[in-house]
């Protein structure tokens, strides 16, 4: 590890903040051959410049040619693979923005149990079991915004994924096909001291199949299965669109409802505070929990 | 540059080596992406797994397994590529086993312009005029080892480079069109807070999916076009292996003719070494000139 900072992630999203991170590695890594590979494109054509052989010449040029656009696929690749990293990243940004909710939620009803344990006649309990109910609402919410990013852009990554690793071994293969092609133009029967090799022919051959190459990588089309999505009904809080569904406030009654509180007793405490549960519950542009906007254990420590 | 040394090469197989450089860069790159490339494998299936998604945890698992043949056949590219590198050298090698004969060649000349402008009538012109012709006999034979040999290996390390990335290619895209159907058993249909996304039932699927890659992979055989050789009757002079051609030292007779030596003057003064060239012309196991047995610069110039 050369940095300390995934210690400092949310445990939720510590697995997938090392994986986007050793990914940024993998993708240096295949920057730097596509690179690599471009120069000795170059240095393969300056040396078979060098050799005064014109059929090594004309060959390794062409070659050179084709390793070029070699070189441009795998920085394609490394490209692609940047964007699927990016929408991991969306993954691990709604698993460290859910860890607060989780934690408030367990807080609260730790807190409960001791005071239950402590003053059992505490008028706090009660107060107390309505930010439980609170909790649970905003962390159903939570919950189910995570598993719906998660497969969501699970297969939103993992498609530009494969299908970036389909182009680029597709494309490749392909001009390495004509590069061979091209490589057998060279006649390599040896010659006795003194003789010279009969004239080289290939160059018109040879730029015919870098033409043939150029027209073919163009007209590449993926054969890749194309990847199904459902998520296409996901309003912009994480949970489904369907009006139905999204308006209805009915999830954070039944969760009160799980819990048994006393209704009665909490709009007499803190009729405020209930009013203000009913308000979030049907603003479904704005759900009960911010997803993926920077959410920090700091700032869930301040809403405490 | 991280280092001199390519300063220190000869002139001849200072690009090839400065290639073989870059190339050592681009395998480690490679192999720097395989080993990645495995490890976030292994992180895919541990992160699937602490989702405690049934669905994502299988099917991380399986894209995991994929990945980590992908990974597997990454590394082999870069072996294949190692492999390549090898015959480069071998090219390498036989450049820098050339430039002293050339050297000498050109220095033997200079040599005789110089005495022929200070001093005329000196018997030690005809000495050199002798040397001379031993230099164009094995600078002739080194020249065509130069070309049999790099026409060879440059054939012999493409046709690997160019094979090694279909292969790569095509086994990475058929573990990669494997991989896209396991995806696309993960339901991202979106669920509403509370809600539980139906039973997983893809791990049966997913399973048979896995086994098609593997029966697929080792079934696979490679579509490139072959690469022909007529390297075959070379011998290991680097030479034909004619009888007729390689036992006949004609060409070295040739070369004195070109020159006009006067042959009696010579036997008259050195015919030790008249008799010298006979024999090295005639043992066709070992050429007048060594290949590839690390002749340097210092070598030739003790030589002399």
């Amino acid at each position: 590890m050369s940095s300390l900072r995934g210690m400092q992630q949310p445990e939720l999203s510590k697995k997938l903040f090392k994986l986007i991170k050793t990914e940024n590695h993998c993708i240096g890594a295949y920057e730097s051959a596509g690179r690599e590979r471009a120069s000795i494109a170059t240095q393969l054509s300056e040396w078979g410049e060098s050799t005064n052989d014109d059929a090594i010449s004309d060959i390794s040029d062409k070659l050179g040619v084709l390793m070029a656009e070699i070189a441009e696929q795998e920085d394609l690749y490394a490209q692609n693979l940047e964007d699927y990293r990016g929408v991991l990243k969306q993954i691990r940004n709604t698993e460290s923005s859910v860890q607060p909710s989780r934690d408030h939620k367990a807080k609260v009803s730790d807190e409960i149990q001791k005071l239950k344990y402590k003053e059992p006649s505490s008028t706090k309990i009660v107060q107390l079991e309505q930010e439980l109910v609170r909790a649970e609402a905003q962390s159903l919410v939570a919950e189910a915004q995570l598993t719906n990013i998660t497969r969501q852009k699970f297969k939103e990554a993992y498609d530009i994924h494969f299908a970036a690793l389909i182009e680029r071994g597709e494309k490749q293969a392909l001009l390495a096909k004509h590069a061979r092609r091209v490589l057998n133009l060279l006649d390599d029967t040896p010659i006795v001291p003194g003789d010279q090799h009969p004239t080289y022919e290939g160059t018109e051959t040879g730029r015919h199949s870098l033409n043939d190459a150029e027209d073919e990588l163009r007209a590449w089309n993926s054969t890749a299965e194309p990847i199904t999505s459902n998520a296409g009904t996901m309003a912009s809080g994480a949970i489904p669109a369907h009006p139905g569904q999204v308006a209805d406030p009915t999830f954070v009654k039944e969760a009160a409802q799980q819990k048994e509180i006393e209704e009665e007793a909490a709009r007499r405490v803190h009729g405020d505070e209930e009013q203000s549960i009913a308000t979030e519950s049907t603003t479904t542009e704005n759900p009960p929990y911010p997803v993926g906007q920077g959410v920090t254990l700091q700032d869930a420590g301040e809403a405490h």
